[in-house]
């Protein structure tokens, strides 16, 4: 594959490599017949113009890229996929940067895609999560999004200024409290989520006000904190377990955690939801092929992911983009809860 | 932020471009205080040399892309988990495209990827998993790999000669139909996966083969094809447990659909394994998170995306390359297999 370049067309075309530029991108008006025999030699030679080149000619790259931090829990994926779409749909590609949840590697994407000068960058989970996140780490952020537009999906940097596309998870975590109050529980637990993390910290308020709302309270050893992994809701489920008196609901701060609180309780010999409900976080795509099929709040996943690509797109062509966007979550009662026990 | 370039770092060293260039990529020897000067603005101006620029002038953009066909199926982000991880150590960053299986995606993809330059293409999925790929669609291929090193993650392009990394499925698939045969099963199905798809066919050969070894036969009403998905992995099972006499084994094509077969089991009120043994294929997160724990078969993911960056970094380094990697695939023994009903 000979590497055909813009100055063969242009010579080939008997033209200026400024005139081929046009016809290609359209910037400036060409004569028809002029265009025509451009058209032709690039058709002959199936020239794909460098996207390098033609970046540094127009500016831009046409790529937004997404960091994440865990590829592996479905929440991100799902994320993704809806991004991905509106990206294509918009004429953008996709660069995918996994941080591990590491902020020294989201250090080095920023500043990797701040050199590929990518056209957008949406921020998932890590820093952005952070209740106090340190101030060097917000300034980061800030600096790259002086030249980059960058949108923060369920997270928040403060005093940033940033967009933001985000659910309501402190109202889909009251709907969680509220449903397993409503079916006669009064021994109610919350386990999962790292404490210092704001979706932790959002959740775990909510159930609470929920609680007393209801003059019930959230027993401290009711409180579990740990990851956000399946491994980490089974070890806290057999933590709870373990405690004299059980609470008979357990709303979890994700549906991987929620998954492992299955197994963890099924393992014991527990019913659910006859003795024990549980409710988890998400919607993901598990949560129907666990047994029992999991009761859970959804957030909207592939919306949060189109509506962020949608943001860039518009501060991109400067139209009106919200800084703020929030989408309310819904309860979708599945079977793994159900009337507290002793209840009729 | 003021956006410094290399011609400012220049004229404030007072050097020329090339000299900047040669000091930012060490292509070439400058003296010790020439250095130490540009070096001074460079750190003064915390100036970030523009990766389009540098990879203009070095040829290349420390860029490897891989496209799958479902980044929400965690066998993928599990192949993708090791590839990032070995690609940040040499160097390279990550660019992931999700074609949806969707051949022509996969096309634009690639044509965007040519364009982009990219030093490296990991190709998992779609196309490469036709039994009978169009020759138009592998000519695509073999072109692309003509300017930009190619590597097939457990796929294959007939008569391409391109670079592979796979796992030997069919010794898997055997693995599984072995155990099952050791537990004194006779009554053995398969199900999953499209029939066209090479990881179908040679599963289903070595099910078949080995079952062959045994005296037995893989009767054709207890052979479904269908998706990967969880939802048809249910949909197949529930059609196998329909026939009048239901087989004591079923062998499924991945864990997605062994995860969706042991929900349609247990909803019909079978006991696992007591009433059936159900085996899956990847040994993905997953297959621990379900009731009861799968017994799969465990293909070394994070390896596979390890190796294929690995022979991307040595085609484009002149190191030697070996054409095709295999590797041997594990049986994990769970809690989804036990003995056939009516054994001691």
């Amino acid at each position: 594959m000979k590497n055909i370049t813009i100055y063969d067309i242009a010579k080939e075309a008997d033209v200026s490599v400024t005139t081929v530029s046009r016809v290609l991108n359209g910037t400036a008006p060409v004569k028809a017949s002029t265009k025509e025999a451009v058209l032709r030699v690039i058709e002959k030679h199936k020239f794909q113009p460098n996207a390098l080149a033609r970046s540094l000619i127009k500016k831009e790259t046409g790529t937004i890229a997404m960091i994440v931090p865990d590829i592996t829990n479905p929440f991100f994926p799902e994320v993704f996929w809806g991004s991905e779409n509106e990206a294509r749909e918009k004429g953008y590609t996709f660069f995918l940067c996994n941080s591990a949840g590491e902020y020294g590697r989201e250090s080095e994407y920023l500043s990797i895609l701040r050199e590929k000068r990518v056209e957008g960058i949406i921020f998932v989970g890590g820093r952005i999560n952070l209740a106090n996140c340190p101030p060097e780490l917000v300034q980061e952020v800030v600096d790259t999004a002086k030249g980059i537009p960058v949108v923060l999906v369920n997270g928040h940097l403060a005093k940033s200024q940033l967009h933001r596309v985000y659910t309501d998870e402190a109202a889909g975590a009251a709907l969680a409290a509220q449903h397993v109050i409503d079916l006669g529980h009064r021994e109610i637990a919350f386990i999962g989520g790292m404490e210092e993390l704001t979706t932790t910290i959002q959740k775990v308020k909510a159930v609470k006000r929920k609680l007393e709302e209801h003059g019930l309270g959230l027993r401290k050893d009711r409180l579990l904190f740990g990851e956000f992994s399946i491994t980490a809701g089974r070890e806290l489920m057999a933590k709870l377990l373990e405690q004299a008196d059980r609470p008979t609901a357990v709303i979890c701060v994700n549906d991987f955690t929620a998954i492992g609180a299955i197994k963890a309780a099924t393992e014991r010999g527990l019913r659910i939801p006859d003795d024990i409900s549980i409710v988890g976080f998400d919607d993901s795509p598990l949560s129907t092929a666990v047994i029992p099929e999991l009761t859970t709040v959804t957030q909207n996943t592939n919306e949060l992911g189109k509506l962020a690509v949608e943001r860039i797109y518009q501060i991109n062509n400067g139209l009106p983009a919200k800084r703020s966007t929030v989408l309310q979550p819904k309860l979708v009662v599945r079977q793994s809860t159900g009337r507290a026990p002793g209840m009729a």
